[in-house]
């Protein structure tokens, strides 16, 4: 090794001894008789001193080294007159008595500070340097030990780790997939799996019971800022197990990691069918951090000579505890937001439950203080809160309820990311109508299962028909979800049927796993969690991008390698493809 | 669950005992008043027991279940008065009083049993049913288990697991990408990694330290039987390290592997220069489980007048111990071994060291009995051995030789599967000279650092420069190889200058490593081991195929989703893409 300790293990302990450090320069400061050198590696910094009286070639020689240098410094550890209580190291400093420089470092176009001076796309460009900021170092470590202990947990369930491949069918259900031309078979193609759903599904027909994978999976879709073109799942299934153990098993996974990794014993899983999710708070993942339940107002706002609400399929509100005090300024923000595109709410009506005991509406010339007096006690409101009130289509008024909802708790300041408010929603429809195609989409995909008491009404009224699907909701992020899946030929065929495909498409695309289901195949069920959500959960960030050692831009691009990028024409003709742009 | 234990864990502690099992039908036997049904999952098989006297109908019921059948049977836990001690649960049976089918099952195709009768490519298409075979339900389980013991031990010594992408940039040194078109980005395409070599050479600049990963990569080769276009590597990386360190370290690793996994203390490794491998064993992977090594024989053997030696670059043998009594038919057998074409050696001389003392060989004519007693002296040979000689041009010869000592090998039974001889073959030249393209390439890859005492000879004799570069070899496999790498700008474009590589070529396709470079590159080094061959070493088996859960074939089709396959015209539309046939 070229070194003998690292830069974050000297205390006190080492006085006296010679030691040898290797790392990168954080900063040098010259005081005239004295240079300090701060040397940086993964594991901490600490203080070298060169001094003029005592070696004036060596001092000089420190001088001229610049930020991010790599440097080799030996001498001995000494305690330091002006300890530094904030670093593991503050206790001691060396006094340098050789010193190599292993590679020298241009002027780095951004400061490697907690808090870097770059923008984001310099810092994309150099994402190597920017890796090297202790909050994506720390985000790195949190990510390896995630990893680390959920296979840790599942292995002790019985869990086997197996691998899929990558080089699979393309199939036209669900997301775009990437395509991979074959050399060897002229003309056809590989995809990159979405996800390796009928794999698992075929480990359990072969009798592995339990099996997990932390995997890769690809999506080619239009990105958005919160999603990646590859991005890696914690992939599960197990065999002989009901909605209910599944569950469990999992909700035991999200307690262990919080546990090992944050030391944080989180409460039970709440269960919320997603009727009620939808009807209470707008959305299929609700943030439990907070209340401010909706209450539907249809009844009493409506019929009142009020043209905008007697229009509406329905009248929703919330009660934002404590803003009666709002001003008009504030109110119209609120009203801007809920009008933007990406919202969409028509308007916004709001109650005050003034101090004294009386209302104050946007809507006063339709409703007297006793109707609205009715309104708030619907939402238990007290003196000094504010009520919200969308109104329209119950759709988008839901959604964008839902929207203002979580702008309130954030200006509340209800959504603390150190308290963690776990949920399983339960009851997902099977199936969801899409405008554009005419016809019925699976809501989670087509290899989950109706509930038995709904199978009926799978040709009869197929958007009636729930599954047995779950979601794992962590403070308002879509962790991951599952399902019980189909494990009879016939149903899967009925499935397909509902979903459009002829019986030859269907056996040419997924012939494989329902011919395998002829063989054996056993109930099963399983989870996939996004993995670079959760550990962005972890760390109490938003954007999955700093939780992702080289991850693509929103174009898909990777700016640091320049990709993706024109391939020779000579690997065209091998491929027996032309470009036709 | 719907089960309250598996079929592998009941014994004499439970009888008496409500249970509940779930599984597949290994087999039933009718006995007139009695059937037997064993019941088998991933744990183990049970004993299932219907008596027609206490229960008619369901011994009638259990009587129609054929083979493959998933069931769910309860009963009591009944001690057998006959048992089994070759399995676990051997000595209990269930008496059932409740049966239900989960899921019916056509006759499979081939026997679920460990020597199954179905033919390769029946059990590739089939391989859900494969999978269920005991051996190969062994071979995930060891693999599981390697993965994450291999995790343990590298997270213990503080490397970190960091994800890398998959959606990289082609270029053309080394074996051919696989390429993947992207919509968003028209006419250009990514390349799947063959290792993710730069990235984390880039995460050793970014003072990452010690990364690892279990990861998949990616080779679009003509397939042999013993390769698979995706594969799995255990890649590593260090900083501040000598190749010592490293060699080290992964020595740990092997070691710790074998204690954990198979119980066995392996011997610490051999080191071997290249060029010693190659003048002893005539390969760079020598098996060391046993000696043969190559004796030259051109200072005793030339100019004698025997023309085929004379011409001879090389004159080379083994000693094959206490075979001085093959016959004739023996011998032609070994001549047509090595005339073999993919052997190539012209022909095979041999020397019998009778037991009387005496020497008879296929050139008697051209040799007298003092001269071939010379030869045997060389080899400290004893009566009763057999000297095997093959001459020719240098490479082509040791070449053969490697292979006719191998095959000696297994005719004395020298290469027991429980006996493990690791090596590390070090000094590795730097560069290869390829008559193809007329030019050298890189013998391990570009990044590959020489030995600093090599450097000045990397224009004068690029051949003669040896690397900073080792493989480890376990019983002659490669389990896998690396090195120190260059960490310096100019150096690196000096080496692709060496590679044939115009600047703008070095830059276009290696410019973000080589940038990184100017900003602080520490000396780092590392290596990548086969995860699948080391799996299939542990296995005791050559073919890395059954250690794989979907592996394709050898013109790389998955035979059981039939993959690679057409894609739709639309898909190759939103690609701009053509097939050109």
């Amino acid at each position: 090794m070229l070194r003998t300790h690292t830069c974050g293990e000297l205390n006190i302990k080492h006085i006296g001894q010679e030691v040898t450090l290797s790392g990168w320069v954080q900063k040098s400061r010259d005081l005239g008789g004295m240079t300090f050198i701060d040397i940086r590696d993964r594991y901490g910094i600490t203080q070298l001193v060169f001094n003029m009286e005592m070696n004036k070639s060596l001092c000089e020689q420190a001088r001229k080294i610049g930020r991010e240098f790599v440097i080799q410094a030996s001498g001995k550890v000494t305690e330091r007159s002006n300890k530094n209580p904030k670093i593991l190291t503050g206790e001691i400093e060396i006094i340098v008595d050789s010193l190599e420089v292993l590679s020298p470092s241009k002027t780095p176009p951004f400061t490697i500070e907690d808090k870097s001076d770059g923008g984001d796309e310099l810092r994309m460009k150099f994402r190597y340097l920017d890796l090297r900021r202790n909050p994506l170092k720390k985000n790195m470590q949190l990510r390896h030990k995630m990893a680390l202990e959920t296979r840790s947990y599942l292995d002790s369930l019985g869990f086997f780790e197996i691998e899929t491949p990558f080089l699979i069918k393309s199939t036209p259900e669900g997301a775009r997939d990437f395509v991979v031309p074959s050399r060897m078979n002229e003309g056809q193609f590989y995809a990159l799996p979405q996800s390796p759903q009928t794999f698992k599904q075929l480990l359990m027909v072969a009798g592995y019971d339990r099996y997990f994978q932390i995997v890769r999976c690809f999506r080619d879709e239009d990105l958005r800022a919160d999603r990646q073109p590859e991005f890696t799942l914690i992939d599960c299934e197990m065999s002989f197990v009901t909605q209910e153990d599944i569950l469990t098993t999992f909700e035991g996974l999200a307690k262990h990691l919080f546990k090992k990794v944050k030391g944080v014993e989180i409460e039970d899983f709440s269960w919320m069918p997603y009727s009620e999710a939808m009807k209470y708070y707008g959305s299929d993942k609700p943030d439990l951090r907070f209340g401010m339940k909706f209450v539907e107002l249809n009844d009493v706002a409506q019929n009142k000579g009020f043209k905008v609400f007697d229009d509406s399929e329905l009248v929703v509100g919330i009660n934002a505890k404590g803003c009666g005090n709002y001003s008009r300024k504030q109110l119209d923000k609120l009203t801007d937001f809920v009008r933007k595109p990406q919202i969409g709410a028509k308007g916004l009506v709001y109650v005050k439950y003034n101090e004294d005991g009386s209302f104050k509406s946007s809507v006063d010339k339709f409703f007297d203080q006793e109707v609205l007096k009715s309104w708030t006690e619907k939402f238990g409101a007290k003196p000094g809160d504010l009520i919200l009130i969308i109104s329209g289509d119950k759709d988008k008024t839901r959604k964008a309820l839902s929207e203002l909802r979580l702008e309130m708790g954030n200006r509340l300041e209800l959504r603390n990311p150190n308290i963690f408010k776990p949920l399983w929603v339960v009851d997902f429809p099977l199936l969801e109508w899409n405008e554009d195609s005419q016809r019925f989409h699976a809501m989670h995909h087509p290899f989950t299962s109706p509930k038995k008491e709904d199978i009926d009404k799978m040709e009869s009224d197929p958007g009636a028909v729930r599954a047995n699907a779950y979601d794992m909701v962590i403070n308002g992020v879509e962790i991951g979800g599952g399902s019980i899946r189909i494990h009879n030929k016939d149903l899967q065929k009925q499935m397909f049927k509902v979903l459009g495909f002829t019986d030859e498409e269907a056996q040419n695309q997924f012939g494989f796993l329902m011919n395998a289901f002829e063989y054996g195949a056993p109930p099963h069920g399983g989870i996939a969690l996004g993995f670079d959500r959760l550990v962005a959960l972890f760390g109490g960030s938003d954007s999955i991008r700093d939780y992702i050692a080289f991850p693509k831009n929103n174009a898909g691009k990777d700016m640091m390698i320049d990709s993706p990028s024109e391939i020779s024409e000579e690997q065209l003709d091998e491929l027996k493809l032309k470009v036709v742009l």
